[in-house]
């Protein structure tokens, strides 16, 4: 089940012209299930990615990094299924080989080729039915292939998570289309399970750094479903410059703002589907803290929050146990904060309602005034620490009896 | 439902010499349940206490914080139902008001009272229900109502949780006893929900606060079940004095090593039940993390495993899905972690099997050994990380539907 997420249809998802996707069905562990995906920049593309900050990266990780070093990229490669993480040497020889197959089937280099897997970790990449498929992959090539391929990426995703815009940049029709995977082990730090965004604007490759670094920290680097940072995220951003617009190098420039905007607004609808598609979610949790010292305090208290079981377990319930609330903010780590300073809030715009002020309940607060906005399936949380003016987002899902279901099923 | 645990019958509970115990009926949340415990100690009685480092910590946490520094105390009040946490000033006079009455009650000031409390965090501490119930509980006193008391204390726990030694020491027999609640919100940090541990042998003041240190980090502070820290953790020695032997006041001599022992003994017992009896709990799951540069960084691994959803679930299903543990190991923080160092075992004794090294799954592992140590209801999970000499255990539980239930349903 999805808290208000719908996939897109095809239609619409906007081509990005430069950028052609294909899938095929390897059998890595399903048989007849579409799950290798490939696909092909025009030369001249630009790459920026970031990573996980997991020690047991994935070998998929490791080489895609190595690669972005060389740059002049022409095509990604993604199977799902196996993680190809955990699997030491092997595991590297697996990734080095598909990408090798990949530069064979299109005529570059390996080191032209970025690797991506998401599945099962700590199992043997199985090379040969890949590299078997990638021919399929190569016919199915098309501009129009994005909803496809938001489908074969998936793991225990129950929806496709694609999101488009069009945008007028240099006097140009610029398109921004993106797709992201990822359901549970969700708690990105740098980027998401796997998500992927192109536009074909002309960016030089600086801002399109800049530009992916803000983008992961206002979405991707703002969700959490179960507080556990997978072995493989990976975000990646992608320019094909084949709009023809003025290569943009000028961050104050209008052109920048204008495709920052519409690549910003891509990132979060995809980060925001990934927690609505979250495992076992039933409500959408948007977590705001402010009045911080520092933003990154204001972060650990959204996590706290939102990584709190007994927290998640009363919003499944819609029960307004609040105080558990108060204990998560209490265990976020700030050793000098005053709870007497701390606000809480719950709800949003007209219906928010003020829960804990002067360390303990609101004066006003009225248990059903709490549960109104609890039986809600999207709730706004409001923090206000009352010791700065930083403040930072968080969004989360509830945790449910089907999460455990998922996750003790899975694989079995 | 618990792991292998089964409360000490009264009789098993050995009185301590200048420790009298009382409950009584409040009905500060259940009508006719024992929710009140009252502790009486003989006049010259040493306590020593750690606390929860929540910051929104209770006001009876605040309060004892307080009273133990005057020393002298010589009652303990305990209500479980509301946690009086979450109550800003009007829980500070609650509390103080319990102790009043209890100090009136049994002649002493009430500076020498300690409170307690536990249950729903956020709501108003009903002080004249336990106020009128108090000459109940002084009625009750008796040297031989730990079990009474251990059930008086309990929430969301199943099973009452004490235990009891006798040992010899400066050629008296000596007796230590304890108790403790716990089942939800438990990842301590200086100690755990509720634990009293009391012995009738006269030790210093000092090293009675040293052998409180050591108790709680070898024992409360290495459990987990949810990794929520509660905001009224607190965890008592006492020492009554009572049973006559020449005061222990060298940490080195023979009587201190042998009283040291049994307060371990009984302290690592309760903290166990705490998650044997942990919130829906099917499996116990002792990590013991070794070859670490820092004892803190092998914690950090051990409970970044302990906390990992992923994991917790893999354990319920008995599904021998370890790539999720490296993932865990991988997330620790440790960011200069060679993971081809690094090795993990399940199992223990003769059965261990060696799951991963080399950055990967061990050649010799097969996914029936691994499986044949999941289904077991006590797994014992071993990481070596291969950079230096420390070490660190945590014990946890697995993760269920039942978690989920239980914290849904409670409170309503």
């Amino acid at each position: 089940m999805t808290v208000n997420y719908r996939t897109p249809t095809a239609e619409d998802l906007l081509p990005v012209a430069g950028v052609r996707l294909g899938t095929a069905c390897a059998g890595i562990r399903k048989p007849g299930r579409r799950d290798l995906t490939l696909i092909e920049l025009a030369a001249g593309s630009r790459v920026a990615g970031v990573f996980t900050a997991n020690r047991y990266c994935a070998a998929p990780v490791l080489l895609s990094r190595e690669h972005l070093l060389s740059g002049a990229i022409r095509a990604l490669v993604i199977n799902t299924g196996v993680a190809n993480a955990g699997t030491g040497e092997a595991g590297m020889t697996a990734a080095r080989q598909t990408c090798e197959a990949v530069a064979a089937a299109l005529g570059i280099t390996s080191t032209q080729v970025l690797p991506f897997s998401t599945g099962v970790i700590m199992e043997p990449l199985p090379v040969e039915p890949i590299i078997a498929a990638l021919p399929d992959c190569r016919a199915d090539l098309a501009g129009d292939h994005w909803f496809a391929a938001a489908h074969a990426i998936m793991t225990t995703d129950t929806v496709a998570k694609a999101a488009s815009r069009r945008v007028r940049v240099g006097g140009r029709d610029v398109v921004v289309t993106g797709m992201a995977k990822g359901a549970g082990m969700i708690k990105p730090n740098m980027a998401t399970m796997l998500g992927f965004v192109a536009t074909d604007a002309a960016i030089s490759q600086a801002l399109l750094e800049r530009l992916l670094k803000d983008a992961a920290d206002a979405s991707f680097n703002c969700i959490t479903v179960d507080g556990d940072t997978s072995t493989n995220d990976s975000f990646l951003l992608i320019a094909s410059g084949a709009a023809g617009n003025a290569e943009i190098v000028d961050p104050a420039c209008s052109d920048y703002v204008a495709l920052s905007a519409a690549v910003m607004t891509v990132a979060r609808e995809l980060a925001q589907a990934i927690v609505r598609d979250g495992e076992g979610a039933t409500k959408f949790i948007a977590i705001e803290i402010g009045g911080g010292a520092s933003s990154q305090e204001c972060k650990a208290v959204g996590y706290a929050i939102a990584h709190s079981p007994l927290v998640k377990t009363a919003f499944f319930a819609s029960d307004p146990n609040l105080g558990r609330i108060l204990a998560a903010i209490g265990n976020a780590g700030i050793t000098d904060l005053d709870v007497d300073r701390v606000r809480l809030w719950l709800g949003s715009g007209g219906s928010e309602v003020l829960v804990a002020e002067n360390g303990g309940r609101a004066e006003g607060y009225r248990e059903d005034d709490g549960a109104r906005v609890m039986a809600q399936a999207e709730i706004a949380v409001r923090v206000d620490l009352g010791r700065g003016d930083s403040r930072a987002q968080v969004w989360t899902c509830d945790l449910s009896y089907e999460y455990v279901k998922i996750n003790a099923d899975y694989r079995s």
